[in-house]
């Protein structure tokens, strides 16, 4: 018997900037052509043009709350849950919520979650947990991320695989509901913690010391190692999770992971033996956008109705640091 | 009738780098001899050499750790409750864990949770949520701040304000202790959000095509509008806090603000007839130390028992957002 605490995910929104065809940048780096769908996987991603983290957020938030029926006003709390930022100060909650409607209006607190790619992972969990019907009705979180802007052009990998994305998703307590929050959890493995970082612009190699150099600033994935300690540590994790569980990983019916990369699918589907349609993906059309890829996922296959309301659904991934992390929620 | 959550601090940790006299600073500066004491209200603070956010964060928590007989396997979740962090990517909880005893062999959750100056007290906040004595009874907090990085020495009040410190507290789920988390609150008055900003370094004003200028990649106050909005905003937030509390702002044994300046400071005492020594203060001897003033000056009042066993505390302040927020304990 599944049980969990009343929380539904009442409505999402999402906003996307101009799309990018995988030739257009093959052609632009001198990369052949078909590189980019044959070994990252990806056909199509987005990426800004003038839009700032904020922009994008803003508009997926507005989404959702208009689709949820809401405003502002209703929500108890904002989350932005993401690895990128449009300033060091102030926390990136407060700048999307500026950028709202009724933004000035409105005194709701805007909080910063970040577990990088887990982010929106570990804000469900968080926000699952702060929910009860009484201080709190409605969480909004938002994860917006732009990954365009920290990308190498001689490395290839991260040029093609990477993709820009705001989703939003409304949490709500709601006793007369039939969906739940079932579970949450992350561990982090510290052995992989620099596997996956952005070395400049933080304290450690700060700008007026290390001015800006393309590798120094951008994205760098030790992919083998990342890879490797995958392979390890998800079955691991996912024992972990479900110890408790009335299931297991194999027998949860809607799986919906981070996008990591293509590898990293395939490590996943052949770690399992799971039915097709099992794992979704949205990896080709949108690339790996970092915290936004699992909401954004869980977004579109609830507008093409892959998950329907009382579907058992995981969210679950890896990210820098290195963590794995999960909700189990009835949608 | 006080009520609330059984959630105790059972200790708490600090490290500080360097103590920075104020006449060091003048005299480097070329800033009148006096003036830092006269105008920001402080006399010695302190600054890293060759730390990192990381090394001050894990030094931070291992003492706390040790203090309570604890060790990293006893915690269910790290959380980094800061503004400033060594990398963009992975989060700075990570990387403090990656310098922690143990670090590498424990794998607890490392998650970042950043309201600004107001990332301890939404941690703890947070933290007071997810602890229930069953899935998570241990919670590790570390506010690391660097600020000395990110000033600008023709700004003579942000030089002679700020300093750095690293501060832990474990929060535990204890029903046979008589401490309680009573409450917490934030609200964000996005009116004031630009009012505190480092413009440079993010996705916004992105190193490539900003490069690193002082003014550009430095703190920046608006100290008139912050004074202006925390004068009307304070009272405003306190009676919103404070509404459904068996005791006001006023009868509140113990008030831990943010040392956010010495106008600031000022500005609480004037607001309300308190109490002398109601207020804690440690802005002479530390600055502002962004998140980490707040548990810095709770450490120090429990140190020098200033802070015992059953006081009813308030730990509140502002933060870039702008936010005001608080939590009520008994400690």
């Amino acid at each position: 018997m599944i049980t969990g605490k009343p929380i539904r995910i009442v409505s999402m929104g999402k906003y996307l900037p101009r799309q990018v065809q995988s030739n257009e940048i093959e052609e632009k780096l001198g990369i052949p052509k078909g590189w980019s769908e044959k070994y990252s996987g990806v056909s199509t991603r987005h990426h800004v043009t003038t839009e700032s983290n904020a922009d994008m957020g803003a508009k997926a938030a507005q989404i959702a709350l208009d689709k949820a029926g809401l405003k502002l006003a209703d929500i108890d709390m904002i989350i932005s849950a993401g690895g990128t930022f449009d300033y060091a100060i102030p926390n990136q909650a407060s700048v999307i919520k500026n950028e709202m409607k009724d933004g000035n209006k409105v005194h709701v607190a805007a909080i910063d979650i970040d577990s990088t790619c887990l982010s929106f992972v570990a804000a469900v969990d968080i926000a699952a947990n702060m929910l009860d019907g009484k201080r709190m009705k409605n969480i909004l979180i938002i994860s917006a991320e732009i990954a365009s802007k920290g990308l190498n052009p001689e490395n290839w990998e991260t040029s093609t695989l990477f993709g820009d994305a705001a989703v939003a998703a409304i949490l709500q307590y709601d006793e007369s509901s039939d969906s739940l929050f079932i579970k949450g959890g992350q561990r982090t493995y510290s052995k992989g913690v620099y596997n996956t970082i952005i070395k400049g612009g933080g304290l450690k190699y700060y700008p007026s010391e290390f001015p800006y150099d393309r590798e120094l600033y951008s994205f760098q994935m030790n992919g083998i190692q990342l890879l490797r300690m995958a392979k390890k540590k998800i079955p691991e994790f996912m024992d972990w999770f479900y110890t408790d569980l009335p299931l297991t990983f194999k027998d949860t019916p809607v799986i919906i992971p981070h996008q990591a990369s293509k590898m990293g699918m395939i490590i996943i589907e052949n770690l399992y033996d799971l039915e097709e349609g099992q794992i979704k993906s949205t990896l080709s059309k949108y690339g790996n956008c970092i915290a936004a890829s699992i909401p954004l996922t869980l977004h579109d296959c609830i507008e093409s109705g892959e998950v329907k309301r009382g579907d058992i659904c995981l969210l679950s991934g890896t990210s820098a640091g290195f963590s794995i992390g999960g909700v189990l929620i009835k949608y």
